[in-house]
């Protein structure tokens, strides 16, 4: 813990806070450093945005990637004002910033009806007709062939 | 399955052929449906909008988010060339579509150096410590005060 880390996370806290007063939209706010600049920031969008994607992590990584105009967040430190969900979790794995940094945790999500858990059971399932949404497979070759040519692209951006 | 599925399939498949021979982008594509009309649809934007969100399936749920202005996609359909990663999983849970149709598995995106599998097994580390990206906790009154101001609100946008 850096006394940086205070400061910041008291700014994630306050987009949360502003984003209730401003209507009714949901308590989440996260802002993102690099160098001790704040280059993203959000709060959740879901509901003035109609996006289900638009939670304050995936917002501000947006945000600060088209800053930097890059597609990884390289020794940035994300702060949020709750433990991100699993969707935003593979956001972070995807941007690979330098740390995360949160302050209510899941627990507390779950005590005001943000329940991640949900969600993390069904992540396991490895029978997908046993969950809540059907996941269903259709065997192409046309789709396997795109990803062999992709494969043998001299030029790919790699990952 | 249904005679359909295979036709939008292919729309799917043609948005990832279609990326790889725009440029250096990834080979996937998403296409979502409603009542039998195509109402939202993206390839992967990783590396030409440089954001580690857009994915094919998160960038064809805001497609279609916003053309039906709501957060839900009740009723819909989503097919997409590959099996979700883990962040488009979350996506597709937060966005309740009725049913998801995958092509190529997370097998086959292995293959090409698509390896989901590193974030699985850390989504799974329950000591944080653990985690190649450091997630670390800092207590805030002021974080929780802002959930409990949230779930005393009347007007709230329920989940």
């Amino acid at each position: 813990m850096k006394n940086s880390d205070t400061i910041f996370m008291k700014q994630a806290i306050e987009l949360s806070q502003k984003n209730i007063e401003s209507g009714r939209w949901w308590p989440f706010g996260c802002v993102i450093v690099k160098d001790w600049v704040v280059i993203g920031q959000w709060a959740n969008g879901v509901t003035s945005l109609n996006d289900p994607t638009a939670h304050a992590e995936i917002q501000a990584i947006r945000d600060a990637c088209t800053k930097l105009w890059d597609f990884q967040l390289q020794g940035c430190t994300i702060y949020t004002s709750c433990e991100p969900c699993p969707m935003c979790l593979g956001a972070i794995y995807r941007a690979r910033p330098a740390r995360v940094v949160y302050a209510n945790t899941k627990t507390d999500a779950a005590a005001i009806d943000f329940d991640d858990d949900f969600i993390y059971q069904e992540l396991k399932l490895t029978d997908y007709w046993a969950r809540s949404i059907p996941f269903e497979h259709i065997h192409s070759q046309e789709a396997l062939d795109v990803f062999v040519a992709w494969k043998e692209k001299d030029d790919k951006i790699e990952y």
